[in-house]
C-alpha cells in the first residue's frame, strides 16, 4: 500500500450529501462520480434546478481523468452538460446509463462533444490510477451499477443508489458474488447510498407493483391513463405487460418519455411486441377499455400532463368520466401538496385514481435498514461513510453500522465538500474544505443568483410592494404634482383607495420635512404609515424626480 | 318526523370539507359547529392563516342560535373572534375546550364579550330546535367531544376529530355506550372524520409514546428538550410522567404553551406535582442531567424556540452538544422541508434528535379504517356523508363504507358549500350552493387579498423585479438623462452591469420611437431585450418623469 493519500469529496446541492457527485482523488489524478442535479425546494424562489459546486474541479480540471455515472436518474446526470464545460473527458457508464446520457447531452447540443464509454455491469476499466470495477445493482432504473475503486490506497466500494431486490422486472438482481469478493479481497470503506435509513424492514420488491397494477387493469372500465417518471424503465415495461396481458393498446405521451422509451427498447432494455404500442392519436380512436396511455406528470406540476388533465386544459385529449388514472411514482418531498391537489382534482373531474396511499403501485428504489446492514454484512469494510442522504439519514444510518458491530471511530459521517483522507490505511478528516456552496440555475444563467436575491424574491412574495413617485420644483424642493401610487401583490385595489389617500399626505409631508435624503425620509413614511394601517411590510421604492 | 328540511352545509378552507365549520339548519334556526382556521399551502405567499367564509352566516346572523365546539385545536377554534364578531351567541364547549377558547379570546380582545357555556361530555344542551348530545372521543387533546344531534328531521351524529384509543393517556375511551344507543334510537345520518381514511389498521394508542418517551429518557445523558404543539396537552402530562421517574425537573417555554399548561393544570387536566415544573431561568442552572424543557416550534417555523436553537440564534438558552431534543408531532402537509431542515441543522449543532420517523414519539389523533369501520357498524346509520378531509379521503372513506355493506346511493360526497338535504327521511343534494372561497388572512387585514393579488406576489417572487425610470423634456419628448435602473429579486448586481447597459439603450430607443404609450413601449422595449439576454421573465415597470 503506497503512503499518499487518497482523498474522497463529496458535492451536491441542498444538503443531501455526494448525492450529485462524488470526487475520488489519488495523487494529481481524479475521479469524478457521477453529475446530477437537485430539484430546488418549495421556499427557493424562481430556481429552475440546482447544480453541485464544481470550482475544485475548475481549478484542478487538467487533473480530471474520467466521469463514471451510476445510473440514469437525473440526480444522477442532470448536470453532466455543466460538468462537460468544464472538463471535458471521457466519460463511462453502461448501455441504458449511456442511452440516457445521449438523449440529454442532445438536448442541451452537446452531443458530438461528449466522449462516451460503454461498459457493462461486470467489467472493469483503469481511470488513471483508479481501478474502477462496475458491479450490477437493482434500483427503480435498470442498468445500474455499484462501483468497487481499487486505488493504490486500497480498495473503495461506492454502493450508487440501490436495492436488494429478489425478483426485480428485469429478473436482474444485485451482484452478491462480486461483494463477497470484495469482501475477501479486503474492503478499506464502504460508501453507501442512506436514502431509505429511517425505514425499517427491507423494500418491497418491484414485483409488488405488478399484483397492484394486475388489480387495477382487472377492475378498470374505462381508459387507464399512468403518470410516472420520464426514466422509469422498468414500469414501462411492467405497464407493457399488463397492457398486453388485458388486451390494451399502448400509447406513450410526452417527449422525454417517448425518446427515453424507443432508445430502451432500441437497446433491448425494454421488450415490448411490436403492435401493442401505438401513436396517441390512434390510441383516442379505439373504445375506452381498449387503452392504457403513460405519461409524465406524476409530481403534480401544473404544466405537465397529469396537471394539465387536472384542470381540462390539456391540448391533446381530455379526461372522461370513467377513466382510471393511476399515480406510479412518489411524491419528492415538498411536492406532496401540489400532488394531492392534481389527485383531488382529477377525482373531482370524475376520474378514478390510484396511488401510492392507497394501493403499492409504486416502491422505492432504496434500500432499507435491513439491506443496509447486509450490504455491510456483505462488504466487511474497515471504514464505513454513509453517503447519498440529509445528514438525519446520515446518522441514522451510522446508528445500524453501529448495531451490527462497526466501531464509532470507523464511522464517518461527512458534509459536502469536507475531504476524507485514506493515507496508510488509516482514515482521517482533513480541516481543509472544498466550495461546495448551491449553485442555482434559473432560466439561461448559471451561479448569477445568490442568497440575497433569494431573500429579495421572497421578501417580494411576502407582502408584495408598493412603489411611490414623487415630482419636486428643482428650485424650492416642493411636491408639485400629487404622488403617484403603484401597488402589486399588495392587497386589492379598491380596498387600498382609502388608505393611499392618506399615503400621499404622508409622503408630502414627509418630502417637505425632509433635509438632505428625500427618498429614504419618504420611504420612512410610508413604510411606517402602512405598517401602522394594515400590519403588513410590503417592500416600498420611492424615485423622486425633479422639474427643471 | 316533521316534512321541514334539514340543511346540513360544510364550510371551511383549501378543500378539506367541513373540517373548520359545519352549519346545521332547520326551518329558521341555524346551529354552527366549530370555527376553525387552516393554514396557508407553501404557493400561498405572506398569508398568515385562512378562515372559513362566512358570507352565508352573515346574510343569516338573525337564525344563527348557538356555537357548538367539538375540541381545542386550532382548526377547530381558531377562527372564533371572526365569527364572534359577525355572530355573538352562545358558544357550548367542554371544560378543558372552553379553557382554550378563553385563552383564544382573551389574546384577541374578545374576553369579555362572548358567551361561553360550559357543557361536559356526555351532557345534553337544547339549541333552537337542535338538542345536542355531547359524547366522549379520544383524540390528541383531551376532552374532545362527538355530537349526536337530534332534529326533528331526525338523529345525526357528527364524530368531530376522533379515533378509538383503549388506553389513552387521561383513561377515558370514547363512549361506545352512547354510540350503540344512538344506533338503538336509528340514526339518519353519520357525518365522520375523514383525514386517515388512506391509512389501513387501527391507529396506535397514546401509550406507544410514553413507551419511546420512556427509552428517550433512559438513555439521554444531557438536557431533553421536547417540542410539540401548544394545546397537545396530553404530551404535557406523558412528559411529565416520564420526567417524574427519572428524577427531571421540567420547564416550559413559549407564551402558548406556557398559558394553556397553567389553564389545564387550573381545571384538572393536567396531573403534575407542584415542585415538578420550574420556571426556565431555574432550569438553566441546574446539571444538565436534571433537566427536561418542554416547548413549541416542532413544524420547523424559523420564528419559533426550535426553528432559533437550530440555527443559534435563541435569546433565552442555546442548545449544547449532548443535548437530546424530542420531535413530538407530525409535519403538516407542506411542512416537511422545513422540519427536516431543522432535523439537520440541530444534529449539525450537536444534538441527538429523535422524531416520528426514526422513535413513535407521536401518533396520530385520527381514527384508521378499521377504527372508520367501527364507528359505521356501532352507530349503523341510514346515510353517510364523510366530512373532515380532502376529496381523495373522502372518496376513500367512502369506498370503506361500501365495503362494509352501505349502499353507494346511501353515500354522499360533498364540497364545502354545498348543501346536503334530508326531508322526510330522505337525503338529496341540493343544487343550491352558499359562497365557501377561501378567506386569506394577512397581518390585520381579513379578505382583502383575492388570487390576483396571489398571483402578482408569485410572479414577483419567481424572478424578481425591474424598475426603469424615464425622465423626459415636457417640450420635445426626449429623454434628457440616463435612465434610472433598479432591481429586486432579480440577479446580483455585479451581473447585470453590463446587461443594464444595453438595456438602457434599449430603453431610450423605445422612447424616441414611441408614439403614444412611452411608458408601455419601453416596458415592452425592456422586457424583450431581458428574456432574450437570460431567459428570464422579472416584472417590468417603467416610470416617465417629464421635465417642465
Amino acid at each position: 500500500m503506497s503512503s499518499e493519500t487518497l482523498r474522497i469529496i463529496p458535492l451536491g446541492g441542498l444538503g443531501e450529501v455526494g448525492r450529485n457527485m462524488m470526487v475520488y482523488e489519488y495523487g494529481d489524478d481524479i475521479l469524478v462520480v457521477d453529475s446530477g442535479l437537485m430539484f430546488p425546494e418549495n421556499d427557493m424562489l424562481g430556481i429552475d434546478y440546482i447544480i453541485p459546486d464544481m470550482t475544485y474541479l475548475e481549478q484542478h480540471k487538467e487533473q480530471v481523468r474520467g466521469i463514471v455515472i451510476t445510473h440514469g436518474h437525473e440526480d444522477h446526470i442532470g448536470a453532466i452538460h455543466h460538468l462537460l464545460n468544464i472538463v471535458n473527458v471521457p466519460i463511462y457508464a453502461t448501455p441504458l446509463t449511456r442511452g440516457l446520457l445521449e438523449v440529454k447531452l442532445g438536448r442541451n447540443g452537446l452531443g458530438s462533444k461528449a466522449v462516451l464509454n460503454t461498459v457493462q455491469a461486470g467489467e472493469t476499466v483503469q481511470i488513471g490510477p483508479f481501478k474502477v470495477e462496475f458491479f450490477h445493482v437493482c434500483h427503480s432504473i435498470p442498468d445500474g451499477v455499484g462501483l468497487g475503486i481499487e486505488t493504490p490506497a486500497g480498495l473503495i466500494v461506492h454502493s450508487g443508489d440501490y436495492k436488494f431486490d429478489h425478483t426485480p422486472v428485469d429478473g436482474w438482481p444485485s451482484d452478491y458474488a462480486k461483494l463477497a469478493e470484495f469482501s475477501q479481497r479486503g474492503v478499506l470503506a464502504l460508501l453507501s447510498d442512506s436514502t431509505n435509513a429511517e425505514r425499517a424492514g427491507w423494500t418491497p420488491s418491484e414485483k409488488v407493483v405488478d399484483a397492484a397494477l394486475e388489480t387495477v387493469f382487472q377492475q378498470a372500465k374505462g381508459r387507464i391513463i399512468i403518470a410516472s417518471f420520464a426514466s422509469l424503465v422498468s414500469r414501462m415495461q411492467q405497464i407493457a405487460n399488463a397492457s398486453a396481458r388485458h388486451g390494451r393498446k399502448l400509447a406513450f405521451v410526452g417527449p422525454s418519455m417517448i425518446d427515453n422509451m424507443k432508445m430502451a427498447r432500441k437497446l433491448g432494455y425494454l421488450d415490448i411486441p411490436e403492435n401493442l404500442v401505438i401513436p396517441i392519436d390512434q390510441a383516442l380512436h379505439l373504445p375506452d377499455e381498449e387503452v392504457a396511455i403513460m405519461c409524465t406528470g406524476s409530481q403534480g406540476e401544473p404544466t405537465s400532463i397529469m396537471g394539465r388533465l387536472s384542470v381540462g386544459s390539456n391540448r391533446l385529449f381530455d379526461l372522461k368520466f370513467g377513466d382510471t388514472v393511476v399515480l406510479s411514482s412518489h411524491p419528492i418531498p415538498g411536492n406532496e401538496e401540489a400532488v394531492y391537489r392534481v389527485i383531488n382534482r382529477l377525482i373531482q373531474r370524475g376520474a378514478d385514481v390510484v396511488y401510492e396511499a392507497i394501493a403499492p403501485v409504486h416502491v422505492s428504489g432504496h434500500a432499507s435498514q435491513e439491506e443496509m446492514k447486509l450490504l455491510l454484512h456483505l462488504t466487511r469494510p474497515k471504514y464505513f461513510i454513509p453517503i447519498h442522504g440529509e445528514l438525519r439519514q446520515l446518522h441514522q444510518h451510522a446508528r445500524l453500522a453501529r448495531t451490527i458491530g462497526l466501531e464509532p471511530q470507523n464511522i464517518q459521517i461527512i458534509e459536502n465538500g469536507q475531504i476524507v483522507e485514506f493515507t496508510d490505511g488509516q482514515m482521517s478528516l482533513s480541516d481543509e474544505r472544498v466550495p461546495s456552496t448551491y449553485i442555482f440555475v434559473d432560466g439561461s444563467g448559471v451561479g448569477d443568483l445568490d442568497p440575497d436575491v433569494m431573500r429579495e424574491r421572497e421578501a417580494l412574495s411576502r407582502d408584495g410592494m408598493i412603489m411611490v413617485n414623487m415630482t419636486l420644483s428643482r428650485d424650492l424642493g416642493q411636491v408639485v404634482y400629487d404622488p403617484q401610487i403603484a401597488t402589486h401583490g399588495f392587497m386589492l385595489p379598491r380596498e387600498a383607495e382609502q388608505l393611499f389617500e392618506n399615503t400621499r399626505q404622508q409622503a408630502i409631508q414627509a418630502a417637505s420635512k425632509a433635509n438632505g435624503n428625500i427618498k429614504r425620509d419618504v420611504e420612512e413614511a410610508v413604510r411606517e404609515h402602512i405598517y401602522s394601517e394594515t400590519r403588513r411590510r410590503p417592500l416600498i421604492f420611492v424615485t423622486v424626480s425633479r422639474t427643471f
